[in-house]
């Protein structure tokens, strides 16, 4: 028997119409492309993604047609989120930061027939002209002014001029809501990338978790600012859940360094500020730099990486910004678990709460988790053994686009590739990707554990523990760290600092001093790099 | 083209399993109907669900069948909640309050064929065994020492004996999610009850909206105490959410008054309370008498019927608590609005921010609201133009059970029976129901205002407003009026009070002092037997 409640299905576009309906004048706030700051409204968004809409219907877009992006966090790109995917066209997010023959194979695999890019990436438009690719409309995200000329594009458009004149109104399809919404490839440091195919069902359930309290808390109540991009998972699925709930929107545009950052947060009253370490570590320095302390802010969000307990600290004590950290994958759209203090916690002091912190977090209900030894067999939440972490759920991808590859799925779970503990409390704690994890003696060494301990070290701003061939113990750590740039530090003192935070056989046999650290399109240090790097290395 | 995501029913029985899994250890704490507070923890109500699920399935229970309940809010109540749906059969709970016809009449429709009741209620269950119903097993809520004896009521078993030594394992059906999951009849203050049948699905949903940050915000960091009943729209879906994010739950039993709930609100530290406003009444005056502060109340959250302005100044004043002023109704699941402020409202003065309050809130997207005139027109959201609100949604009901009655719905759209407002920030305000509106000299008078002016008199303690027939103006304001105990006040200065409180034509042209108001079974006031009371009163 079934229940007689109202059969609605969960759209994409029922978070817009909503916005425009209940939300109107709340702000959507964009740093440009072209260089000054812009302000309009949910309600003026919600009027030209409908122009959009119409722009998009005329051009011929059908739905099941893929649209890609090479673009930042900016209102257009915001318009072209509601829009295609509304539409039941498919949003096909690419990150610019791929390499250029990544670039071609994607657009190619995902049947790409138009692409939408920021001016900053013409190089990158350019060279997908060049090469043979599905795409047939070429539009620059900008306006007449601003178009580049002789730009080498056939029949390239301006954005404004696409919309110009349109009509503001839009009768959205009532999609299945499990059309396909949104398209994002993995990174893929090992092998090609990968499609993950995002549907309207599961892009609005995510948008609910990611409201809930005990989880990202995106609410009205705030002004948010994702610095995660858009051209990476949904940013974190923000936009979405910002229309749904009426959040005031700060876009970062292409001003990701630390200072426009500080600026932007204090200039927009940023309560909520989402991104990687990588972009935080950017704007701590900054703020240091200047010595400001960021006033408004309240909660930073950090996921992508492990987030180093100095950089916790850095925001709490310095900052009075509470930190929530937050674990999730491209295959998780993303969010997995969320890292908030229980009551019990409330009594702990400064470190214990640290403690907690540090670790990746609770699920969110919608998505499972479990740990699994190398058999297969599943292992206990006892918050010491580790396995490697698997997950199902309402917003886990079930495969790949257009790939026949199976072999990250088992019995309905999806194979995370990270090792993990998860304690009788359900907060889970990486401990290492499975690729990066140092065997030695035939028990497990934490990369994560030495890197974040040798971050502790006012000295380091970066490290990376790598394994490198060992006689005796099969692999053993090297440290490779990036020193600040005003304190020094010896490779004795700092491996005696480390000699104080680590058990004795995780400390690093050996510590290496090196300018950058490979940093790859999502912004996670390259690791892969460094073991072809220090291949040969001699301990 | 589909989106390649996990294909994830959302179910009941995966709020409960993901409590197991992740939650067991938070306490569920209960004030039995036998006396005693008993504290337990969602792993062990898991647990108990099971063997619950094993002993129904035992006694034949079948997916489709209707298992009823007349029960408080206990940890028994909580593991029907989850067992009977889990399996794919339908809990419905009857409302206690319900006179005796009404019981019988529903037990008949609903078609159920188990009973199980707490012992308070031992008159009404042997009512139904008196009648002719379709209801074949009969549990008391209790253990073989507490069972009644010579109850009346052939083959009566104690809940705690049904469910001894059964498996507590058990593999829970992978359920259309849309199945019917439970079902509650409205009040029928005007003819006879009708049924609203909940789906997994919608049931799921709603649990994920009233866990936002802009919504009730349910969340593992509070202690969360649902007065409201679990008999009365499934205690506003509490009691899944709360098992969805790991809420301490605190079941306050049999025990509404006043005083007891003190005592349970500071024994259990409950941080968020949510119920009507006559059990908050209850509560405050226990409070005053006592001459208590509630230390750890951080958050209560109002619904039921309007909260008047001056229950909200005593827990926000007195009490250090923040009042959330909510709206739903049964055919809602009961969630539609919540009143939060925006951060435009921080600059608000007290009596600013109360004037917002005041305001039933903004829609939860899920569901959406509009105003349409007596024609069906829909009118602006202006904040002053007032209409019949509609709404539709995931949550919405589409039809009662077993009926054709679809006079409440059109084009898609429930109506509600209230007359709201609606501004430009969506948030929305109840002026009345539409048949308890004054209409006098062509324009209405809002009842609910009226009422609420009266209580801000100290000497008001509970205030009703009707029409009644006039000859020039068509119908009068005439205020019906329960003094507060220990303060006294006149008609005439009553009357001179409310001059300075409303609008000249609002005042009511009487004023009459009764002992007390006639209370519905869901905590409402009657205004139709007032109606009758006073149908020959002459102004």
């Amino acid at each position: 028997m079934h229940g007689l409640m109202m059969n609605q299905p969960l759209l994409i576009s029922a978070q817009l119409e909503f916005a425009q309906r209940f939300h109107a004048s709340v702000e959507v706030v964009t740093r440009t492309v072209e260089g000054p700051v812009v302000r309009t409204t949910w309600g003026t968004v919600a009027t030209r993604v409908k122009k959009l809409a119409n722009a998009l219907t005329d051009a011929g877009l059908k739905p099941g047609d893929v649209v890609a992006t090479l673009a930042w966090n900016t209102q257009r790109h915001l318009e072209l989120y509601f829009a295609v995917s509304g539409l039941g066209a498919v949003l096909h997010t690419i990150n610019p930061r791929l390499p250029p023959d990544q670039l071609s194979f994607i657009a190619n695999h995902a049947g790409d027939t138009m692409l939408f890019f920021d001016t900053t990436f013409l190089p990158l438009a350019r060279h997908l002209a060049s090469v043979s690719t599905p795409i047939q409309h070429w539009v620059a995200l900008t306006d007449e002014a601003y178009l580049p000329k002789d730009s080498g594009i056939p029949g390239l458009r301006a954005y404004e001029t696409m919309i110009h004149g349109k009509a503001d109104t839009f009768a959205w399809p009532a999609l299945d809501e499990n059309t396909a919404s949104s398209l994002c490839y993995t990174s893929g440091t090992v092998g090609l990338p990968k499609g993950v195919l995002y549907s309207h069902r599961s892009t609005v359930l995510h948008s609910y978790a990611i409201c809930m309290v005990d989880a990202l808390a995106i609410s009205a109540q705030d002004v948010t600012l994702p610095v995660v991009p858009m051209f990476h998972v949904n940013a974190w699925g923000v936009p979405y859940a910002a229309a749904m709930v009426g959040s005031k929107l700060v876009l970062p545009g292409p001003a990701l360094d630390g200072n426009s950052l500080l600026e932007l947060i204090e200039a927009e009253g940023v309560t909520s500020a989402l991104g990687v370490p990588t972009v935080w570590l950017g704007l701590l320095t900054a703020a240091k730099a200047a010595g400001k302390k960021m006033s408004t802010l309240q909660k930073v969000t950090i996921g992508g990486s492990a987030c180093p307990p100095s950089m916790i600290t850095a925001f709490q004590e310095e900052h009075g910004a509470r930190v929530l950290h937050a674990w999730g994958m491209t295959e998780l759209s993303p969010l997995g678990t969320a890292c908030v203090l229980l009551p019990k916690h409330r009594e702990l002091n400064a470190e214990g709460k640290l403690h907690v912190q540090m670790k990746q977090g609770r699920p969110i209900f919608g998505v499972d988790l479990r740990l699994v030894d190398d058999t297969g067999s599943v292992v206990p939440h006892d918050g010491a053994t580790s396995g490697h972490l698997q997950t199902k759920g309402s917003w886990v991808a079930s495969g790949y686009f257009k790939s026949q590859d199976t072999s990250q799925h088992v019995d309905g779970w999806f194979f995370t590739g990270d090792i993990a503990t998860i304690d009788p409390d359900g907060y889970m704690q990486i401990t290492d990707r499975s690729k990066d994890v140092i065997k030695s003696g035939g028990e497990w060494v934490s990369s994560i554990d030495v890197e974040h301990a040798a971050m502790l070290h006012p000295a380091v701003s970066q490290a990376a523990a790598i394994g490198v061939p060992h006689e005796r113990w099969v692999e053993r750590p090297l440290l490779i760290v990036v020193k600040a740039k005003d304190i020094d530090v010896t490779k004795d003192q700092l491996r005696e600092f480390l000699e104080h935070k680590l058990v004795k056989w995780w400390v690093p046999d050996a510590i290496e001093f090196v300018d950058a650290l490979p940093i790859g399109p999502t912004g996670k240090v390259l690791k892969r790099q460094l073991r072809e790097r220090f291949a040969g290395y001699k301990l």
